[in-house]
């Protein structure tokens, strides 16, 4: 049995199921004092090409994956850790460009390490502090789903990217929004969180499997990014595979209250029921999307 | 300039000249509430080679290099961080090994990332608690220098096993010691401490640099591993680099008030005068050693 086979799931269910790891497939762990933490790598030629990214818009993302995973814990930034791998023929000038778009964040970057490869990776720890973590666990029959934003902007960059269609949404790939206040907001009073780094519809198993109800998307109630529409026609694309599928958008999911919902602002895309699983409804019709695994296959 | 123009050090030093970064040349970085936290990478090809190590020994020196750094600040270990990248090819048994190796320490795996890349990267983030941490700044003339345990087996068993030398110390370089302990209770009277994992000379210049004092070494009073001489002899290689140069002992190097440290029954090896830079001495005669810097050199 290989990796490809088990996919990075089965590989964190194994650990998990032999006892040598906890809660690496949550967006962040809890420790004491409320403290949260998070570590997410971006691997060149995995999840960024260097042609299609400036160096400092890649610090600012490889920061970014990893601050909406502490807004997913409600979690205030403290404290970077950087780790970048790189062959000793990259320039200073790139390289200091790189932390230069970690930084842009505001939120110190303490300590690291720093290393030679032959391709570029980039492991950030991010390091916050929470008073209440909603996590995966807490969904319940009756909640209401709602998202943060708008969805499909960075898939419809990343096809924009490859299909050389002229779009602005290239710079959402890139430059994600990262939803602190939302989350630190949310967090109060929602009953699970998680941000969408993988997509709306595999993130949605994560809350039904963990939280044991069945989340109900109406894929007519999610909102779609401007923009997304029209790449995904150029491009021959699936808009719903954009906005649902292909993830790394960085809103977050919340499974809240029913009466809470309304006044939070945020639209509403599903709700929680009892049962397992999730159904992907477009009217009225059931509506299946296949997830993004790094280790059963690229995206497409 | 390029990195390998530069160094690692150099790259660090412009980081934090333009405020980009602090403290990643340190072992650890000290946050609010006694947190201590580290992060480090093994990169194959790098740091390791797949057909020198068992998975379970890369997985336990993945942690080992990260506790060391947890040892030098004198905190307690509460939790690791794991991001294991791999080729999608890999062996699941063999990645479950590798966290077997991991969690050997018994320090608690609560989350991280997986990955697929090319070749095998491991970045550990570490996390503890100390309610002292010496760091590198607080030696000073008259300090004495101590070291936790003999040096050289690490380099003595890479060497062994590049030259295909029989050696029992192959194991050393595989599964170092830790000195947790040893740091728990140096951390209440050093004034400056580390983790010898750039080699006795190499770190002795940054708490020199650091401290803004001048630190001798007497080569003679340094305690050499078992077996270390003999491999040295076998290998053609210069026991002191072996000792002093190659570093990945992970021994702790302390600086302590000269009353302090008899009776700490740490050896000796040097001391703390007025001055910069480091001195090695060896019968009275000045001594040269290299360095280790991943991007200016691979070792010898």
């Amino acid at each position: 049995m290989r990796l490809s086979d088990t996919g990075e799931l089965g590989l964190l269910h194994e650990l998990q199921r032999r006892g040598l790891a906890r809660g690496i497939e949550n967006d962040a762990a809890e420790l004491r004092d409320g403290l949260v933490v998070t570590q997410d790598a971006l691997v060149e030629g995995v999840h960024f090409r260097l042609d299609w990214t400036s160096w400092r818009d890649l610090g600012y993302k490889a920061a970014a994956v990893n601050l909406s995973d502490l807004a997913a814990s409600g979690a205030e930034p403290e404290a970077l850790l950087v780790t970048l791998a790189a062959p000793p023929q990259l320039l200073l000038e790139s390289a200091v460009e790189l932390y230069e778009g970690l930084a842009e964040h505001g939120v110190p970057i303490v300590g690291g390490d720093t290393t030679s490869s032959e391709r570029v990776s980039i492991v950030v720890t991010a390091l916050g502090r929470s008073d209440r973590v909603p996590g995966r666990a807490g969904a319940r029959s009756g909640d209401v789903l709602v998202v943060t934003g708008p969805l499909g902007a960075s898939a419809a960059g990343f096809v924009a990217l490859r299909d050389g269609i002229d779009s602005p949404l290239a710079l959402q790939h890139r430059r994600p929004p990262i939803r602190l206040a939302e989350g630190a907001r949310l967090a109060r009073i929602a009953h699970a969180m998680l941000d969408l780094s993988d997509g709306l519809a595999a993130d949605s198993t994560h809350v039904a499997a963990r939280s044991g109800c069945r989340l109900e998307l109406e894929l007519e109630r999610v909102p779609i990014a401007g923009g997304v529409v029209e790449v995904a026609e150029r491009a021959g694309e699936d808009v719903w595979w954009l906005a649902c599928g292909f993830g790394e958008d960085y809103e977050l999911l919340a499974a809240l209250p029913a009466d809470a919902a309304g006044s939070t602002g945020f639209p509403v895309v599903g709700r929680c029921v009892e049962g397992s699983g999730v159904e992907l409804l477009l009217a009225g019709e059931p509506r299946q999307l296949a997830g993004w695994d790094h280790f059963l296959q690229a995206p497409e």
